[in-house]
């Protein structure tokens, strides 16, 4: 509680869960075509209701790959039968009377909703995303400046760590190999397992966990966690082909430092040399 | 569409909106407190359910600053009269039953709730966050790897621009004046406001916008945008004080440099005099 004056004026960020959830899209264009990407990846299931004419190619594209996870009506809003047994719903159409509308529905049946460009019709909002395998980021400025928010996004982007997403992806794995190992909840193997894995990720390079493959996880497992100790990468058989940003930075310096030191000493010997003569 | 294989196995990340939204939490502990604060960064008014024994260091703090912000009653969760009005619901008790029946209830009214450690009983998740001004990060792993979030979260915190939140914030600032200036909604007016933000946006460094005070930005309205162009920080009466970590690096570079350079000379130098004698 260091900044208590500034204790407003926010968001409350959330990872929603939408395995085994309905949500219904109204609307088919470019907005809707990113809603649609963005409730798939958290394995919603979608019901689309837009005519096929407003439909955007990527939209389309979205309908005809995933036949089994979109439920497509080629119409427009039917009314409340249209919310039935939905968990959200968002719209993405240029009527404003009509999404108030749909807005006032699924309110009167708590059916949580964002409704795209009218902001007092969404009781949430979608902000700047990357994201990487199972490693999302989302970067919002409440409303304040969404291009900054892309800004950021693109210098978080860049700064993230080579193959993050591959990283936490590995672990995740890994971890789920140590609970079947060492099975339990909670006490003090859960704490032991909890401790192991926060050194594994403490000593190891990102890049390098995001290298770990079925081999060298057993070794881990067998050298590290049978041993109470964290094995190095080449100890489990892994090898580094680093390519990271900083890397090359320290690289550099070091290029540049010895080209220094070269140039002082041929400079300090021209200047003997010169005196000899 | 480049990875449609991936379109799955996360979340949908979500900015919810808690203004003038209820959000009752039950607990007093650790977790609680920190939940009380990211709500109350979300202009939510809290029902704080929690046995004054229980209540941890920071939550006592927050009761006692905010009694206008939050109602605290000094008992346990005391059945469905307790969720009447309920917009949200939090929970971070040790009573795993306790804590089940309170999801069963908040589900039968569609109330979104999160049930501290019991991931089914969770209609969404928190992730790991940054916080500055108007500016919020989250980055989520989705439950593989709560640890590298974590880690993840620190490197982007340290990679952020010097004040990035000042910059959304004073952005934020400029945009209402741009708007009061020359206001309407949509049209052409609309999009040139547009443009305009985006180029100043684009062509200043996070840290001058930051720097943005009341003249300044009358200046950048005055020579700016009633000329359609960009003034540099320097035309409108700012200066730059950089102190940024690139600029300490490249610092570093010539520091390195320099002193090879020297060092090459002195060791040129002592071979040319060790020769003489």
């Amino acid at each position: 509680m260091t900044d208590t004056a500034s204790l407003s004026g926010g968001s409350l960020l959330l990872a929603w869960q939408l395995k085994h959830k309905n949500v219904l899209i109204v609307g088919g264009g470019d907005v809707a075509s990113g809603r649609i990407e963005s409730v798939l990846v958290a394995d919603a299931h979608v019901t689309l209701v837009s005519p096929s004419a407003g439909l955007h190619p990527l939209t389309k594209q979205f309908i005809e790959r995933y036949p089994d996870r979109i439920t497509y009506h080629d119409r427009t809003f039917a009314g409340a039968s249209d919310l039935e047994s939905v968990d959200m719903v968002l719209t993405a159409i240029d009527d404003v009377e009509k999404s108030r509308e749909i807005c006032a529905l699924a309110r009167e049946r708590r059916i949580p909703i964002n409704v795209a460009d009218i902001p007092p019709s969404c009781d949430f909002y979608f902000g700047s995303q990357i994201r990487s395998g199972p490693l999302q980021i989302m970067i919002s400025t409440n409303g304040q400046s969404p291009k900054l928010a892309n800004i950021i996004r693109k210098q978080i982007e860049a700064s993230l760590p080579e193959n993050a997403g591959g990283a936490v992806e590995r672990v995740g794995v890994l971890r789920s190999k140590l609970r079947e190992r060492a099975p339990g909840v909670g006490g003090e193997l859960g704490k032991r397992r909890m401790r192991w894995m926060i050194d594994v990720c403490t000593d190891w390079e990102m890049e390098d966990l995001a290298l770990l493959d079925e081999d060298m996880m057993a070794k881990l497992l067998d050298d590290g966690w049978e041993k109470n100790r964290v094995p190095r990468l080449k100890e489990v058989g892994g090898s580094r082909r680093r390519s990271s940003l900083s890397t090359h930075k320290s690289a550099n310096t070091w290029l540049v430092s010895a080209a220094a030191f070269a140039a002082g000493a041929a400079c300090s010997a021209a200047v003997f040399l010169a005196r000899r003569r």
